[in-house]
């Protein structure tokens, strides 16, 4: 049964002990939205807590908040999570017993008795703060901070072409409740992590330019992400940096593996990475796509030089 | 003379034909506003021409349009420009001439005979916005994309303190307008220049720690800025790389220059960056700061990590 914002709020006012679920591996936008909810929770006296098969990131510590699962819950509410497969190994068990699931992702399977998802929004923390104001619960910083939360790094500071009007007006919403964006953003976007650094060091004293300047290249050796202990998303920083220098139309990342390169293909438009990549035996959409290549670096350089010549 | 948005608009729409000042080294509130304007001339079918002192820079090509004066102004309207020394050399014959100033800068001098001034606007394009709005113009993409770019840029694209819940309604309008907001925050944020690369990988060879890691140091030397031309803009967005690491509060810049050091200060609260620049001459804000110290470059970084050990 598909449920409006405002069936949504009704369902979770009925409730008394709310368990919230926010899928593994978690982001901004699963944690912003789980932790606005679970303080318009706090605001009605009723009882919830945040579950996660992961450890909530250090870099969401101004908001999240571990609290032990100490109530026999009368609701189960999935936020940000599109399929089952998203739970993780330690809310698997839960799977099958969610109540209300409210999303934003198109590829959402149903999986819940009931799902308030709106595929127009560019975060689910869009559609749980309609679901706080139907639910009569007045904006405060402390659920102002995790829904801003949640807008910004699902939209990339609002850069993305999935924020609409409705997210600005949100975002306004927000901040006029108290909502710190100004330290919030500096947390989610300005600030890199000494691995990254040293990362990005190294992937620019590599730069390669390559079809006159509009190809740039990086490479990204083995030794140094297991010396740093950059993560994945450190190392997807990285690979976004050549398509962004001035004139540069497909910029390409060679990360060195156990014996393969695994590499990264953005680019501007009217460049097709999907398409250089499917060449390659790998895929992806047309901006970033990405392929996994045996050999030495010189012969990976090589194939994925000739794909893309036949692209551009 | 002090004027609402509405009596602006009223000046401007009696007016047949308009001249538009932007400031001097022009940034994308000047000319996104004065450009925004134009079109808006342009819809109600008056003479138009934006000048500034220097060329429009090539990164604002989507919006800006080069028109010779060919009339004779019966309003000449200054955008953003807080002061008559903002003009520069070739607009400094209209500083005494100006009939209408809208601006944002609490700064401004009240040098024009009408001024329309709203110092808790982010940008001079959201007050323009609004003027527009009284003018009965309808918005289109064409004014859109320059007044989103002076409030995009303005904002650090709504990363700023200055940003308000007025910011994001007027950025929701634009992109409800057609703003093309995903290419433009590509071009004024996700865009660096080959120079800017190279500076950048200079100075992340460079980087130091001090304070256990609470400090980040990079040195800016003065033949690489000649070699790769990299432009003040530029060298500011490297000088903000030291204060984005993790665990940094105080992030220093030494620019090598003739002789002597210009020396940046980046905080993060409570330390006082210009606290620190006052105690060695110079001066600024709370979080960023400046001075300039002569010495060999042993010497000015002790004298600078010395000042900021008494602060922190």
């Amino acid at each position: 049964m598909e449920q409006s914002a405002a069936a949504a709020a009704r369902r979770i006012k009925g409730a008394e002990r709310v368990l919230i679920l926010s899928h593994h591996n978690p982001d901004g936008d699963t944690l912003g939205s789980a932790f606005g909810l679970m303080r318009a929770l706090d605001f009605l006296g009723k009882q919830s807590a945040v579950l996660c098969s992961d450890p909530f990131p250090e870099k969401f510590s101004y908001f999240t908040e571990a609290r032990p699962l100490d109530f026999e819950p009368d609701l189960i509410a999935a936020v940000d999570i599109a399929d089952t497969q998203l739970f993780g190994e330690k809310l698997m068990p839960y799977a099958g017993r969610v109540d209300l699931c409210i999303d934003h992702h198109v590829s959402n399977t149903r999986y819940a008795a009931e799902t308030c998802l709106d595929p127009a929004a560019a975060a689910t923390a869009e559609i749980m703060l309609e679901i706080i104001r139907e639910m009569g619960v007045p904006l405060s910083a402390a659920i102002a901070d995790p829904l801003y939360t949640g807008i910004a790094t699902d939209t990339g500071c609002f850069k993305f072409s999935n924020t609409t009007g409705n997210t600005h007006r949100a975002a306004a919403e927000l901040i006029e409740a108290g909502a710190d964006y100004n330290t919030i953003n500096r947390l989610m976007f300005d600030t890199k992590s000494r691995a990254r650094i040293r990362v990005e060091q190294s992937a620019l004293s590599s730069m390669e330019f390559f079809l006159g300047g509009r190809g740039a290249m990086i490479v990204i050796p083995r030794k140094l992400v297991e010396e740093t202990g950059a993560d994945e998303s450190e190392l997807d920083g990285v690979s976004a940096i050549p398509r962004q220098i001035e004139g540069v139309q497909v910029g390409l990342t060679f990360r060195e593996r156990d014996g393969f390169y695994k590499i990264s293909v953005r680019t501007v438009e009217p460049v097709d990475a999907s398409e250089i990549c499917r060449s390659l035996g790998g895929g992806g959409h047309a901006r970033a796509a990405g392929c996994t290549l045996k050999g030495s670096l010189d012969e990976v350089k090589k194939a994925v030089l000739e794909a893309v010549e036949r692209q551009v």
